[in-house]
């Protein structure tokens, strides 16, 4: 029997309710770590058990990376620990994961803020909450930081970042993603966030990542993104290809006068709409992770040492087979 | 005396009831006609009234490009004439001109056209009469061209673009500027229209248009501008500087619901938006022009062939100093 | 009636007999200065008649470019002038640009031999008469020269190059086309010929040339192409585009063995065999002309200056509306 | 006393009866597997007896990567165990070297397929059995593949690739080594062999391999090279030059008709016929390894991971200061 | 017989009393003009006595591009007038070359000093009166101006622009040569003088200016060259090399301790001291020339448009041929 | 109590009697030693003291890379140790380290010299013990080796080199450091020092580094940097930016004519004397290091091997909260 919690949890990542790359990757090992707590079986059905649960938080949103990050974390632990320790290697490796999700995230923004020098222009893009706790660190720290950040169309989260960053007294400029080549001659650096990021370097972020990263590097400005552990793929090392999520064209189309969009679509224009983008090796500086300031193409470091080379197989097997 | 027809197509073009590079041109040069024609004097009066005709002319929007270049190809040519001929020069040069530019734009559709292969995907920013005149020029010629085009944040004139393609039966997709870079790849030619272009072969047009040919050069895709003669600068060829136009920060606040723009407002928040950007030369591919496929480098010799070395000269002068 | 030598010419470049850019152009001019020499109808008739001539010479090869360079050449000039004129018209701009022919191979000779200092290697590919003479010149001033020419598959027309070098007295070395990266480095200049040269810079040449020249820009050794005036093609000037000739798969095949051969047409492989491709203004240093060495950019002024600005115009209009 | 099937696989390798690199280093692994079961000497003999059948081997083809890389594995772990414990490692080192050649095939032959998606069209050069099963076994899961080869001039290997692809029902178009840049476009992805991978991240494979690269750079075509464990060079971490190897200049003449070779080789014109060349890491997109899809910058954590730090140094020591 | 003061020009040239690009120029269509004045002799003497003028002033600096340009520049017209009017032509033509060279000095600093705009810092090297008169221009029309210069090793001459800007009252900051790319980045535009400017577009000018080109290339900062029309080179048209002047190792080893500078020279130490370097095209922005700001490509057309097409086959002419 | 020779070891260190990052960094191990040698208080005690005893050598030369590089090394193990082994560890891993720096450059020089073949140039730049035993050492090896070298203003340390290699019976060419870009194509190699190395990959080293690497990598030749272990920095992995030392003006002026230079200073003139530049990855084609070549983005790996992920964070912190 699954404990109610661990449904709970479930599904909270499910509906979303649960959402952010960190918070649905700490409840999910905390979902392990109940119900690893209230097992009452056996020493020998541990692992089948686990393994179920496992499976159960895996089917909730398929495509984010650090929800399997955080149950293969877990899981390879406690699979390769004796019957005996099975229970407490569960108990102790989600312990640990959380953990080290909170140290990661206090690290990049000590690290991150050390890349911002006084009086410079921090230019982003969309909203992370590491670039934002990134560039009010080096506000606190007595820089005088300013801000240029993107509309981010069609879903405007730049909004978000604008309001937290200028609430807090630092200075914002706010432009439209179309001007973003004409105002990268104005920043110091680009500071970033990451959904998910390659064995190969690759990053991949929310659309128009790219664009940013192709000016900044014409421009000779540093680009760095802003990347926790979790982000990190180690299925792709194994050639495991990351699909970009296509959303409704609503979202484009929303603003736009009613008589228009109406017309429009039965004109049968096709509005596209893709989440995320790819930004190649070549145009960034390098991620700012818990490991330290590393140039892309040690993305398969970040995997080897927090995972392990292996950690991608495991990820791309069915879960029954391994027990 | 100036006539009234005149005056009132100096208001028109002052108060934007006249508007679009070739109908200022053609305008500005059809009231020096009618000034000529009209004009009742002896012969040595006729070269300071209509120099007084053209300061008004120029007077009206002292920044765009077609309009000083529709004055001074005129007032050049009469000037230059014998006392004895000027009135009829100013004529003939005027109804030249007019004709020169609807030459331009039919020539630029046909050349433009043929660049277009069958089962191309087009590219374009922001509307562009002469590109979507050469689009429909090439879906008329039987060839199945596809397009794809951006809103053109803030003002989304992407979506006039847009219907005038698709009400003509040609399939349009329609995506957020952010998503640029992301579909470069689908598009096998770029084609932008062109506000000014500078001596030495920089586009300037839409903010968001070196984006657009950043990406497509790093995707090897080639970008043209269709470029009517009008648009070249003469004064550029002197160092007479392009500036951009920043426009109100409203035109990107006005979508924002209510409550998040005046708090945005109250924080101080800077909201720039520039209505132009610069495109460098070595990111463009041509210019098609009404002498034809020209590389960018070739600017000055549209402006020797179509104007003379020395009209940016004449153009950064006190008009009265020519008599 | 049409003159015999006339239809011999223009069977004799229809069957290939005659063949050679220069030749087939040179020849065009001559049939159209003994069509015009053989005229005995009424001044008013002359006209019509040329333009017949002109019609048939057009048809014998309709994709190379140094023919309708030069039947336009005569053709223009003629029609242009007073019905009085136009047969000596006919016959002395034949002669010139005949004339004209001759000078420009001198001048490139002379022009690209001081390109070539003592002691250089310079690297070829296929056959050039333009670049063979320009070798044997440099060598006959005395400087030590060496030549890596490759084999030029399927053809195999490196070896005419090497055979015409090296009985000379001219080292050469001899290397298959997949190893021009590799012995790049040992070159100081590449000097090709040219096929046809494009309005915004681009030349057509033989398959291969464009590796060659990535292969040059990569290593820093400039690229010159050797490019008679009768190259430049004032029909691209308007868009019109230059087809690439696809050739039989037998001439790939024609040295496997028969087996092999045989199977692989069975299996339904497809053999592809352009025979030009082409290379982009950024990769080439300059051509050679008998203007001088210019950029690939000024591809239109040499146009220009030999044709006019209207050339191109002409040749892309259905002759008959000429008269 | 050295066993009789140790010295005919020595023998096989040396007469190139055993060729292909795994198939080398694989019978080199099994050659001191061999001898070491034979030993009957006391345990102290041990280390001197297994150097010399090491020095034996390495002496069969001092070139290749894979021999000395399958030797210096078993005889490093052997030669650094228990004088009891040498013979034992000896025989489990040998065998876990062979697994993991086996292994290392699986894997990437799996990891590759899962680069090539539906429809995509994968340009390959010369022969290497790691890409035609990659190709073959993204076909066999379902995928409309179609390939790019070329003839790979002088030995024309390209056929072998066709000839095998071809017969399992997968469409290939063939062509000239001198048309690779023409072709580029038409590719979803190029995937090659590799013959020598240093340490510094550059590619040595079949002369043309850089070629095909830098086009694909240029276009923007991501370029992969499959690459076992055993291609990586540990020598090259400590400066040890990789020497391209010269062929006979009778390969390119062979197929001449008669009268000009032989005029040719009168004329004294010299045939360079090198094997193979370098292609440099910023042109690789990625290698793929059995331990994943790794950037060229990674080579060094491969040969680390496989063969530790020290193995170069131990490869250009004098054996007989190892024991 | 030669003029007393026309053998004292050529003197003073060839002494290096005369020196400095334009001032040699003026000097030599002075002395033809006093020369033509002076001729007494009959209409049918004139043509050559004045060509053997032009030969002896051509003999007196044979490297420097501006003398050839002067002399030919009136001998071209001189010798293409009729008998009667060619002494008449001579002087006039004199006249209007020294005009000329006033004119494009004027123009010049108009034009660049429009290019730099309120608070621009400025990075030059070397000494230019051109690139002093543009910084001074710019600073008397009330634009906040800065100035970065270098050494200029090994004659130092970065100190007489030091001096010649910051007594004007413009702040200069002064750097070694080494540390030109350290700074690039605090400047907003670099302007360079001209030595001569071939017509493929290189820049040859002090050694140093092409590592302040391409670190400004790097930096995306805009690199222009104020270049008279006297600097563009007509024989370089037709292949004329440009040959860099190797200077004394004493400028370099003059500055060393004694006993150092003599124990290198024991030591057969070599110590090579180039005068000046190559730019490439790609480099540059624009020349700043007297028609205007053009790109580098358009070389070509300075030379056309200030001495036609020709000048420099007769340039490289044995000049008693033309007569 | 300290004892004498520690603090005479600190003095030295601070008032550069004790000079150059090897030296440095071996003494500042072997004060460690030796206070750890002559400690005679009980166990508990020991690690209190040690950490005293490395505060004080961290504040002699606060800037160096090596010093920290060193005291870190012995302090980590030693505080990572039981209290009754501290001292122990303390003193044999002060004697490793020392021995690792020994055999780090004997490692370095040897790699480095099987980069230079037979023949080559090798240009350098300003003074590096490591460069010049390289170049030593391969011309000992019985190649024919050349050298390039630079004055390296304000202070001319390529004298230095100059001399060095010179007496040894090397062929030395020595130009100015402007002529850097004019010369790069007569190397065949480019190897300089390193004085710091960033955890992303740059290289910190004397002023006018960035310009030899720039040229090099547009000339396509090879840029190597000899970089012992002590050179990379553990504290750049979190983001301790690097401080690039500005030295006194007088270092430029000193050699000015003494009027000259008391005019500047009166004018305000502001010289600016950088000691380092940064010299970005891209630029780099690998580092000479004690673990072998490696591609500069293999810094972190160095690091790792040598330090351990954690040493910058140690670095980062104050020494008194560890114990």
């Amino acid at each position: 029997m699954i404990p109610k919690e661990v449904l709970e949890i479930a599904d909270g990542i499910k509906t979303m309710r649960i959402r952010g790359a960190s918070l649905i990757a700490k409840s999910a090992a905390q979902a392990l770590r109940i119900a690893a707590e209230r097992y009452s079986g056996d020493a020998s059905g541990f692992k089948p058990y686990i393994t179920k649960v496992a499976n159960l938080l895996l089917q909730t949103r398929p495509t984010a990376v650090s929800l399997p990050n955080a149950v293969y974390y877990v899981l390879n632990r406690t699979l390769s620990s004796s019957v005996s320790e099975a229970r407490e290697t569960a108990i102790r490796s989600s312990d640990e994961f959380i953990r080290m999700v909170d140290e990661s995230h206090r690290r990049i923004m000590e690290y991150g803020s050390k890349l911002i020098q006084d009086e410079y222009v921090v230019f982003t893009h969309c909203h992370s909450t590491a670039v934002v706790d990134i560039i009010l660190q080096a506000f606190r720290e007595g820089k005088r930081v300013e801000v240029i950040n993107t509309e981010t169309r069609p879903l405007f989260q730049g909004r978000i970042t604008l309001r937290e960053i200028a609430k807090n007294g630092v200075k914002v400029t706010h432009v439209p993603d179309s001007a973003v080549r004409h105002f990268i001659k104005n920043a110091n650096i680009v500071i970033v966030g990451a959904d998910t990021i390659t064995s190969d370097g690759y990053l991949v972020n929310k659309v128009g990542t790219s664009h940013l990263a192709l000016a900044a590097w014409e421009a000779g400005i540093p680009f760095y993104s802003a990347a926790e552990f979790i982000k990190f793929s180690p299925a792709s090392l194994e050639g495991g290809e990351v699909v970009i999520e296509f959303r409704s064209a609503s979202e484009v189309l929303d603003i736009y006068p009613g008589g228009l969009a109406d017309e429009l679509r039965r004109l049968g224009v096709e509005v596209l709409n893709p989440a995320f983008d790819f930004t190649p090796p070549e145009l960034i500086t390098a991620f700012i992770t818990n490991l330290g300031i590393i140039p892309p193409q040690l993305s398969v470091l970040i995997i080897k040492e927090m995972f392990g080379f292996s950690a991608g197989r495991i990820q791309l097997t069915v879960l029954e087979e391994l027990v």
